[in-house]
């Protein structure tokens, strides 16, 4: 209505709509031609969104922008970038109109909580519901993001997790033992390279007997998540039906979690979080327990590793940490454990998918040169969660979880449930261009540095390039001497080898003493 | 380098610069095909921005999407909208390469200030000169703004306005008469409709013969700016030359700042401020002076009305905004006077840009039907500013200008600067689609609810159609009868009366008791 040009004296113009091929991940994108008289171009140029109609009354929200080009565009159409065409649903060359959008009505809440008021519960569902239906712009989502690490309450973290769970699939598992009604989980808080403990994890645990429907996410700025190193092995492009029957099978599963949409304005959030590095307690406590609730896991384990270059700093942050996750979990009635891991150095040997499924199956397959501290760590939480099923004595799970590692019943678990998933996509080899970081000194190692890893073994190329990563062969508390390597970096590209061999130069991220 | 795709093995991959007519007013938008195999589309879902260099060596920021349609874009080319290409300066066809863009090293301040710490000058200065280098996406402003909302120190502000100041263009003026070396401005907190009288004031300032080069805004979110109600009567799109021969010639102007560059920074944080309506006092402070500052001027003063509905809500509120106001401007060594008004109902009669310059010739033209409140406002006003002139005995400033608008020097002086400044583009008329707001009640009008007429006025067109808003027929103390009008709204498109109409028939912003 505002924007309809004053010479067009009776109702609101029609333009046709047209789709563009553009994708483009964040906002809906629309284009109008600058020579288009039934709306005013130049009038557009401070406004942020509009909200198009479709003739069957559907309306979506997109940011506009002016086209200069007659071959793109002409002055009758609308163009639509590819989602928004989808979501608007309506044949190509149909009428649409559109106005300017409205601010959707709980930025008002957002504001609120800009100076510095509490939410309420249905504050912040509003808030979260408009954020899911896509109706926030990325400067928007930001807003509530930053407004919310200035401070947010216990409460408003539950009200944000229970909000956030409500808008995605819930997913309902029929596949509970008779004599506990429990589906488990695992989670990592993050932060350590090469720590792939849930893929020894859960074969242990389905193994048992216990249902573990493992989801995890691809790496954004680590060098592996748990779905690019299981990728290496099978396939976790898997959707939910597939999902159930795997699990209904096998009891666990390792998927990515992408196509079963948990928990979407998460990923909303996250897709807007990440890019600016913003990572509090609330946020994490909120994204992690949300898509739990969702994915229907009944108890929770999480491996919270804490150490100078960890995601958790101090015993005094895990403490706060934890009290949150707690306070969260009860209320939402998940039975949860917390187990504070070290995280003063990588665990295992490879960081990177190649190399981190390499150490996986060494420990699955009871080699003799299968990292030690990878399989320590999986017994321990593979323990924890079977004392969750009340049939196990107190104190006894970690030595069950030793036997169906050492007796086979762990790697044959983990056998069918990749044969279950399916073949890999590729059939991804380790880097072949290899430079040695060698040690300046002679001495002892202490701790090493998590992020400087992953940072060189993202420079490698991990995770896009899967056999690109880092192979270390000194740990904490090795003796090394001068001129022998601490690790090798593998590349499949010779500027990666470079840049990451430089890098390494530069800084290899070993304490030697 | 992250994003080369790993398969070519060598240097990184160049694509062809293609200049893509799309204007985006917010961030340079970058465009590759799905096809492309130099580089790994498929890679990018998370990926916010890249970095393009060209073979000059010059590097730009954009966001990239991807195209599918091989008519748009081939495979080895990269698309740069209009503002990307032009700042990337390259011809078409150009080799560029690009990869991952690094966040802005000042962002790490950003995050500090998301922690609540204070930031100190050279840490601000960091973050303003990357935001006008377009540096940060709008995710990255936003934060910023939010993060700032939640608290700023005084110092902080100074800290700020002086870094927006410093980015942007400083004009000198060579026009200060030899006994007083200043240059006077003039300055409204705004919120209250019909407020013109800036363009009274400058006439009259400038007759007495001090400078006063006067740089508007258009309305963004009210009915009209003053660029917007001076457009009715003269050009007011000038450039930085054109402006200083114009306040050479006739000592003032009242021209739209968009061409002058004063504070690029700040016309960047307000178009990312404005949709999320975030305002705040220290934000508005280092808006107002940076612009100042950046303008040449040496005297200030400021309009800010306090009311209900106004920008300004109590006496409390302006004594903080106030405070602020004048540390940060003793700083930066402007002298500044604050004026408190009235700010509980719209000033004059007239509301939307062709009915506001009405009303500011009337009072020029000392015409009987000119509206009091407008005239005798604008006489307090360019007193105080007089009275900046040493030479003006205090207290004798508003009589000198009462007789420069009676004597018609100022109306001569408007008249002058117009012909200077050029005709208008077009000649818009009023609205000839008429309705008019009756009393349901009778009684004596209170206060006049000025956001409620502002948003009216704004569905009635204006400003965009110059000729639509209200004609109010009674002000607070007038005495009215049910069924009698309180004011005419006036419309060019019938649906933008009828929407006005049924807006103001719902809720018509009076108090009439």
């Amino acid at each position: 209505m505002l924007l309809a040009n004053p010479e067009n004296v009776g109702s609101t113009p029609t333009l046709r709509a047209k789709r563009i091929g553009v994708h483009t991940y964040g906002e809906h994108i629309a284009f109008i031609s600058s020579a288009c008289r039934a709306y005013k171009p130049e009038s557009f140029a401070n406004i942020n969104k509009i909200e198009i109609s479709g003739p069957g009354g559907r309306k979506i929200v997109a940011s506009l922008n002016i086209v200069e080009n007659g071959d793109l565009l002409d002055a009758h159409s609308l163009g639509l970038s590819t989602a928004a065409f989808e979501m608007l649903a309506v044949p190509e060359g149909a009428d649409v109109t559109f106005t300017l959008a409205a601010s959707p009505r709980s930025m008002d809440f957002v504001r609120s909580k800009i100076r510095g008021e509490r939410l309420t519960a249905i504050q912040v569902s509003s808030i979260i519901r408009d954020i899911a239906a896509h109706r926030y712009s990325k400067s928007e989502i930001t807003a509530f993001l930053v407004a919310s690490a200035a401070f947010l309450t216990a409460d408003e973290v539950l009200y944000l997790t229970r909000a956030m769970a409500d808008v995605g699939t819930r997913i309902r598992w029929d596949q509970k033992p008779a004599h506990f009604e429990a589906v488990m989980d695992k989670h990592c808080v993050g932060g350590i390279p090469g720590n792939r403990t849930s893929m020894i994890v859960v074969p242990i645990v389905a193994a048992f007997g216990l249902p573990i429907p493992k989801t995890s996410s691809r790496a954004i700025t680590s060098p592996a998540g748990t779905a690019d190193t299981m990728e290496v092995l099978a396939n976790v492009d898997v959707d939910l039906a597939q999902m159930q029957r795997i699990v209904g099978a096998e009891k666990g599963c390792l998927v990515w979690g992408g196509h079963v949409n948990l928990s979407p304005a998460d990923d909303i959030l996250i897709s807007v979080e990440r890019p600016l590095s913003i990572d509090t307690p609330e946020q994490m406590v909120a994204s992690i327990l949300s898509k739990k609730v969702a994915a229907g896991s009944t108890h929770l384990l999480i491996d919270m590793p804490v150490g100078p270059t960890a995601k958790v700093r101090s015993a005094q942050e895990a403490a706060h940490l934890s009290k949150l996750f707690q306070f969260v979990a009860r209320a939402l009635g998940i039975q949860l454990e917390i187990v504070l891991t070290d995280g003063t150095q990588p665990v295992g040997r490879g960081v990177g998918p190649v190399l981190e499924a390499r150490d996986v199956m060494a420990v699955l397959a009871n080699e003799p040169s299968a990292p030690v501290d990878l399989r320590e760590r999986a017994i321990a939480l593979a323990g924890r969660i079977l004392e969750f099923d009340p049939s196990v004595q107190g104190g006894l799970g970690p030595s069950i979880a030793r036997r169906l590692l050492t007796n086979g019943d762990a790697l044959a678990k983990m056998q069918r449930i990749m044969a279950a998933q399916g073949p890999p996509p590729g059939s991804p080899k380790l880097g072949t261009l290899v430079s040695e970081i060698k040690s300046p000194l002679t001495g002892r190692v202490g701790t090493i540095d998590c992020l400087r890893i992953a940072r060189i073994a993202r420079h490698a190329g991990a995770p896009v390039s899967k056999g690109a990563g880092i192979d270390l062969l000194k740990k904490a508390g090795d003796a090394v001497r001068a001129g022998e390597p601490l690790y090798r970096v593998h590349a499949s590209v010779e500027t990666d080898l470079e840049f990451a061999t430089r890098m390494a130069t530069e800084e290899n991220g070993y304490h030697v003493a």
